[in-house]
């Protein structure tokens, strides 16, 4: 399982940036995105919206408790990879990382408690320059997921690649 | 040259993701990001700090004229490619765009005007799944710049790659 943690979605705010990783998550094959902060049907909707279109089982799941979440996933065997400008490099991580079988990749917001960064197995850095949360997810993802088929089977509309315009089809 | 363009800006909607946009350019290395769209000094002094703060000669620039933009960079040899779902994988493009020396990469917002397909020398997707525009160029950066350091000679603060903490050094 590859699984996602958003702390601290604070809605007025993060309501695009928390779509964005629902959907990098979804796009790169990760089973399920958990939330914590406030809950958010919008954001719940947008991501079931895209399931619907262009397929998969993508699960938005809303926690009250993020930290307890941690604690229950790393007794059921997961590695918790929290993604910090302050960790380690993916450089040197990388490798290791690619052999981990039920990963919770946490994604912090602004000033993450220091709970995460103990609890976490790998504190890891996409670059030692401040820049995005969403951006070092999707280069995390990108990298796990490297010469994957990015296609759900039961797609209503399969996007095909295209030198100039939009090539839509629908699966049969 | 490495330039980004950002279509299409609205304060109240993009705020951060046009932020973390500008951001990520210049943690890869990017020199400049444009912007059309809601010129937004806020987004403008976001970036500033940061340069300040952990070096660098990263620019942004607001642009009335987002074709004219493209159509002048053309005529001065750079080669455009333009983020979008619809277009040609990262898969088979790779290899030819890391041989590119001046490059614009075009990020949209909804509904890009097809002007800018048109201009494109590359229309780009990472993925065949709608996620984001900033996962999408992240993503692209990232395998420009791999195997480059992501230090910056003039900074203040420098971060260091840590297991546990933060680890953040003034240079000499």
């Amino acid at each position: 399982m590859l699984e996602i943690l958003r702390l601290t979605h604070r809605i007025a705010r993060d309501k695009r940036i928390s779509t964005h990783l629902g959907l990098t998550a979804r796009a790169f094959l990760a089973d399920k995105m958990y939330y914590s902060g406030e809950k958010d049907s919008s954001l719940e909707s947008s991501i079931e919206k895209i399931n619907k279109k262009f397929g998969g089982q993508f699960v938005i799941e809303h926690v009250k408790d993020p930290v307890k979440l941690v604690k229950e996933k790393k007794v059921h065997g997961y590695k918790i990879i929290h993604l910090t400008v302050y960790g380690l490099s993916i450089k040197t991580e990388l490798e290791k990382i690619k052999k981990l079988k039920n990963v919770l990749i946490v994604v912090g917001s602004e000033h993450v408690p220091f709970d995460f960064y103990n609890l976490a197995d790998i504190n890891l850095s996409i670059t030692n320059q401040p820049h995005s949360e969403l951006s070092a997810l999707a280069i995390l993802l990108y990298e796990i997921q490297k010469n994957k088929e990015f296609f759900y089977k039961d797609a209503l509309l399969s996007i095909q690649p295209c030198k100039l315009g939009k090539k839509v089809k629908k699966p049969i």
